[in-house]
């Protein structure tokens, strides 16, 4: 059976394409995004999420809006960019690539020194390149995290927790990308995936995009993890990052602090595949990570079934951070590094 | 308001009453029970459950047996008692209560010199004494876990996790028996409950229990524990156990571990309550409890809505086990014992 690859964020001619990841895998569908306010509210109710694919669906926001500006003056031009820019970040806080594409579309459109017709053409050039670099990028992580996983067993059990696949990122993913290519090399036994409440993108993303590639996939309730790890079935972790700050702090979604923790506890080998885009060296370490909170009804109903009696109250954070001490390495496009030398191997890069 | 306590498991003239714990927070039920067969049924399909609640639940089943058995003759009557005790033993097997009741059981017929007719009456007298017993137990374990508790802050901030509550025992509870205790005390400002995947007894149950009494409660999900203690918001954590090994290695909810690894990475002490019934000291350590699977269905399957497609594969274990070097105490009746101390301290109680 030919396997089909996953895009989430793709492009059209004239507008965008989103797999509407809020209604899998029940129903694989599609979403056009034509505006760039069409394009900031998919990235608030997720339709669109995971930190890289939240960067490519931003930058060709920022042309969408681009394309509905009137100005044709150039100074004007770029003042109602910079509106289009402070819409699209207002979106979510968490992911740092959301403000990094955003900011790259912004600097193309300001040291151009062009008419505006020309940068528009500029801003659709480059939110395609990020979305091209993404996909390579998610390629060279794959095969760098490959290369650290542990040697033994010959054929690996991995442990993943929410979704850093190719739903996340422009295509192949972050994490998922080390699965695919220790798939491809055989070298993969197994994927684990965490459910990952209360959101279920393990549930509904991970194990999706596993089964349309035929990788083994076993779906586990999150509190499952350290049972797993206790009994012998876990060989390594590999998760996804939305921010890393300099000293090698990640926040992930909310959970992967506890599966840090359970590791390594186990001195089971946990790893944070992620683009040089999801790390901020404005920030010294993970404190100063901005957590957002989402609506309590994530946590207290599935569907149309209310878990709970009215008089609880709720906490319900997307994201943790998992200090950098947890981490064996950090998977980057640019090789593995150990947190501790993120600042010295990757700043010079970044 | 007046507040009604909670109890799962009562005796009317001629049958039991359970509340149904399956249908809980949506509709508050009552199931009852006439025949020993549907008491099986009953805690298989856990409209009874809570090792404590099992027990009690078994023994009143013995008594229903009995009531079914024809045997005028002494010998065969107790014959047939003991198929009754083997059908109701073979519904769960991780809670060690349920054996410890229908073996008092058993020994209460067994050591008795009298007509069947006599002893169909001490069976009775035996199950209403097991079930009155767990209640002052309860209670007794929720004054002495109150006293281990940490001195400060004056209002602590308790997470527990699954429901080891009234609804899990004869009533009071073992864990939230801890929380009832600390709640009277005014040293309670808060229970964080964990949601409890897959069946989410926390959400459903232990914020119930809450609710009815006016405790203030906060649901999480299971993987927000972690995050929870690293932002400074749990003072201890109290759980119950469905078995514990001689060695104090511990048996509970699925999720348990994981939550007293992520103690420990904090200083946060971790306790369990449990009755001395729970203690196996025929087990040296927890390797040797028998850890139930059950239907993948509660994983992939949230009310009608299905999470995740088809080609996944599943891994279900109910419980799994904390060793000893993670509990700070085990909280009986009989006072906080390290666990290191329990076949010295407690076996001759047993």
């Amino acid at each position: 059976m030919a396997l089909n690859p996953v895009y989430p964020v793709t492009w059209h001619g004239d507008h965008v394409r989103l797999i509407d990841q809020t209604r899998l895998p029940g129903e694989f569908t599609y979403v056009e995004i034509r505006r760039s306010e069409d394009m900031a509210l998919a990235i608030q109710t997720m339709i669109v999420r995971g930190a890289p694919a939240i960067g490519v669906a931003a930058a060709y926001g920022m042309y969408l809006g681009a394309l509905e500006i009137s100005a044709v003056d150039r100074e004007a031009f770029l003042e109602a960019l910079d509106r289009v820019g402070d819409r699209l970040a207002a979106t979510r806080p968490t992911a740092v690539n959301l403000f990094w594409a955003i900011q790259k579309m912004r600097s193309a459109a300001q040291t151009s020194g062009a008419a505006v017709d020309q940068i528009r053409q500029l801003l659709l050039e480059t939110a395609q390149r990020i979305a091209a670099d993404d996909l390579r990028t998610c390629q060279a992580i794959g095969d760098h995290g490959l290369s650290a996983l542990p040697p033994t067993p010959e054929r690996l059990r991995l442990l993943t927790h929410c979704n850093a696949g190719a739903l996340a990122t422009a295509g192949y993913g972050t994490a998922l990308g080390v699965v695919r290519s220790a798939w491809s090399a055989g070298r993969l036994e197994r994927v684990f995936a965490d459910e990952t409440r209360p959101r279920l993108q393990g549930a509904k993303l991970t194990t999706w995009e596993c089964v349309q590639e035929e990788i083994p996939v076993t779906l586990i309730t999150d509190n499952m993890a350290a049972h797993c790890m206790q009994r012998g079935l876990i060989d390594a972790v590999v998760v996804g990052a939305d921010r890393i700050a300099a000293n090698g702090d990640a926040a992930n979604k909310i959970g992967t602090y506890s599966v840090a923790i359970c590791a390594q506890a186990h001195h089971i080998p946990f790893f944070v595949a992620a683009p040089l885009s999801t790390i901020d060296f404005s920030l010294t370490d993970g404190s100063q990570i901005p957590i957002e909170e989402r609506d309590p009804a994530e946590i207290f109903q599935v569907g149309s079934v209310r878990l709970c009696p009215e008089g609880v109250e709720f906490y319900n954070p997307a994201f943790d951070v998992t200090p950098a001490d947890l981490i064996a390495g950090i998977i980057t496009e640019h090789g593995v590094v150990a947190p501790a030398d993120l600042e010295a191997k990757l700043r010079p890069l970044a």
